[in-house]
C-alpha cells in the first residue's frame, strides 16, 4: 500500500508517521511505500524498509498535486495547512494554501482516471463560531469566526461533494485542540491549554493567563493519530452522506486540568504555574467552543481519552520517556 | 446610486430591475445607474432615466469581475449562477460559474481601495440536506446534496468571511422554492410546484407527479423580490455576525396548493390538473425539506406570503393582468 501524508513535517503528520511505520500497515495491508509532503522536507521516517518520497513544495502550485498523486497513492492523509493565527494574518496565504491547495488536490484526483482513493482531511473545531448552544450538537451549523475556520468548513464541503460524486472515499475530521501539544511554547492563543502542563512538567514555569473556571475540549496528540488511523478504516456504508465529523475529546476546566497534573506529578509541579491574567486571551477564549457532543464519531468508533489524567500520562509517556522533571 | 445587479437577464433579476425602477430608487436613496449583467444580454429596464450598461460574459474570466465593479457601485445583487440540475449535469461548469464567479467578484472588491459595498446574495435552501428534522432551525447545519447546494453554501462562506474582514457588507438570502414561476414549464423536478398553477390558470393541463400530501415551502417571485430589497436595507448591526440567512415562506401540501387554487379560480380550473405519478421525481422530491423555521429572517422584518392563495393571487395580478383563462 502507498500512503500519502501531506503536511508530513508537521507535529501530527510525523507521530502519524511514526505509528504506521510501527503498525507496519494500514487497514490490515503493509505499507511498501510512503509519500511525505510539507513546505518543508519531512524526516526520513526511521525503522521503515519500504520506499520512501520526501516531496517538497505548494499543493496549489500547477502540476504539484497532479505529481504527487500520480503513482495512485490508495490512501491520503491531508494535513497541510497554514495555521489559524497565519490564516488570520495574511488572507492570501490562507486562501492559497488551506482552500486552493485542497482543491488542487480534489481536482487532480477527479482527472485522475480509474482512481477512487481513500482521502482523510484534518478539519478542526475552528468552523464553528459563537454563540454555542451548551454542547454543539452533530447538526449545529457552521459559522467559523476565522478565515482558518472559513477554509476549513469550505474543504469540507467540498470533500463531501467529490466524495458523494464518487471521486474518491473521503472522510472529515474536526480535531479538538491538541493538548498536551509537545515542543516550545508558542504564540497561538489556545498555547497555555498545553503550556500549563508541559512546562511544570519539564521543570519549568508556566502562564495561566486564563481563569481556572475556562472550560475547553482536549485530544493528545496520541488520539489525533487514533483518529485519523480510525478514519482510514471506516467504509462509505458506515460514513453515509455526511463525512465530515466532530471528534470527541476530554471536556474540563482548567481548574480540572490542574488538578490532573497535582494528582500526577505532585503539588511541587502544579506550584510552577503562575497565574497572570491576559484580557487579550480571555476575550478570544471566550468566544471558542466549551463542550462538543461529538455523537457521531463516538457512534462510529472514535476514541479519545477518558478524562484529562489520561492526557497528561499520554504527554509523560509520548515525550518524556515517563521521567517529571 | 449606482446598482449592479448579476444574472439580471434570469427571472428574478428581471423583476428585480423592474422594482427598483418603479420605487425609483432603493435605501431612500435615488438610483441613477444601473449595470446588469448576465450570459446574455438583459433587456434594457423600460421606464428609467438613468444610465445603464448592459455586460454580457463570464463574471470568472479574467478581469470581467474587476470591470465590473471599477466605478465602485454602491449595491450589488449576486444572482447570476448556473442552475441545480446543470450544475449537477456539468461538474466543472457549475463550480465555474458558481464558485470562481462568485470569488472572483468578492477577491475584486477586496482588491478594491476605499470600497465597500452592500453585497446581497441569493442563496438557496439546497444547502440543506436530508435527513430534516420536523422544521429546519436556523442553526442547522449545511450538508447540501447537490454541487449547486454545495456551490451555494461554500459561497455563504466566502461571503461571511469577506464581510467579518470588513471588505464588504453582505447578505446571503437562502431562496424557497419560488411558486408560481412564470413562463413554460421546465424540466426542473420542482418545475410541477408552479405547473399546477401556472398551466390551470392559462387554460391548459397541468402533470402533477407526486402524491398530495407532499409538503413544501414557497414564496412568490414578488416575495423574492422584496426580500432582496429588504436585505439591501439591514445593517451590519442588525446583521450580526451571522449574515447567511433562510428566507420565510408558505409551507403546505399539494392538497392546500390544489384547495387555493379551487377558492380563488373554482373547480373547473383546478380540474385540468391531472395525476400521473412519476417516481423519479417522487423520489427527488422526498429528499427535499419541508419546513424551514425562518426564525431570525422574520425578526429581521424579511415577509412572505401568509398563505397559499396570496401566492396564487399574486401569480394572477403580477403575470395575467388579473385574468383566468
Amino acid at each position: 500500500m502507498h500512503v500519502v501524508v501531506t503536511g508530513a513535517a508537521g507535529m501530527i503528520g510525523r507521530k502519524l508517521t511514526a505509528r504506521l511505520v510501527k503498525d507496519g500497515g494500514l487497514n490490515g495491508k503493509p505499507i511498501d511505500k510512503f509519500t511525505l509532503t510539507d513546505v518543508v522536507a519531512a524526516d526520513k521516517p526511521a525503522g521503515f524498509a519500504g520506499k520512501v518520497d520526501i516531496v517538497t513544495g505548494d499543493l496549489a502550485a500547477p502540476g504539484a498535486a497532479e505529481k504527487l498523486i500520480a503513482e495512485k497513492p490508495e490512501v491520503i492523509f491531508h494535513l497541510a495547512g497554514v495555521v489559524s493565527g497565519e490564516a488570520e494574518i495574511d488572507f492570501d496565504k490562507g486562501y492559497h494554501v488551506n482552500l486552493d491547495g485542497t482543491r488542487a488536490l480534489l481536482e487532480a484526483i477527479r482527472h485522475s482516471e480509474n482512481y477512487h482513493p481513500k482521502f482523510i482531511f484534518t478539519s478542526s473545531i475552528a468552523v464553528y463560531g459563537a454563540p454555542f448552544p451548551h454542547a454543539i450538537p452533530d447538526d449545529f451549523h457552521l459559522t467559523p469566526l476565522t478565515s482558518y475556520g472559513t477554509q476549513k468548513a469550505i474543504s469540507e464541503l467540498l470533500l463531501a461533494d467529490y466524495n458523494r460524486r464518487g471521486f474518491l472515499d473521503g472522510v472529515g475530521i474536526r480535531l479538538p485542540t491538541i493538548c498536551v501539544r509537545p515542543g516550545k511554547p508558542n504564540k497561538a492563543a489556545s498555547g497555555f491549554f498545553s503550556g500549563i502542563i508541559r512546562e511544570p512538567l519539564a521543570g519549568q514555569e508556566a502562564i495561566l493567563p486564563v481563569a481556572d473556571t475556562v472550560r475547553h475540549t482536549h485530544a493528545s496528540p496520541r488520539s489525533a493519530v487514533g483518529f485519523l488511523i480510525h478514519a482510514a478504516s471506516l467504509t462509505r456504508e458506515q460514513l453515509g452522506p455526511r463525512i465530515n465529523l466532530a471528534m470527541p475529546g476530554v471536556c474540563c476546566t482548567v481548574a480540572e486540568q490542574i488538578e490532573s497534573l497535582t494528582r500526577i506529578a505532585g503539588p511541587k509541579v502544579a506550584a510552577r504555574i503562575k497565574r497572570q491574567p491576559d484580557e487579550l486571551v480571555m476575550r478570544i477564549v471566550a468566544g471558542w467552543s466549551e463542550r462538543i457532543d461529538a455523537k457521531r464519531a463516538a457512534e462510529l468508533g472514535f476514541k479519545a481519552e477518558k478524562d484529562f489524567d489520561e492526557i497528561v500520562k499520554a504527554h509523560i509517556e509520548d515525550e518524556l520517556g515517563g521521567k517529571i522533571a
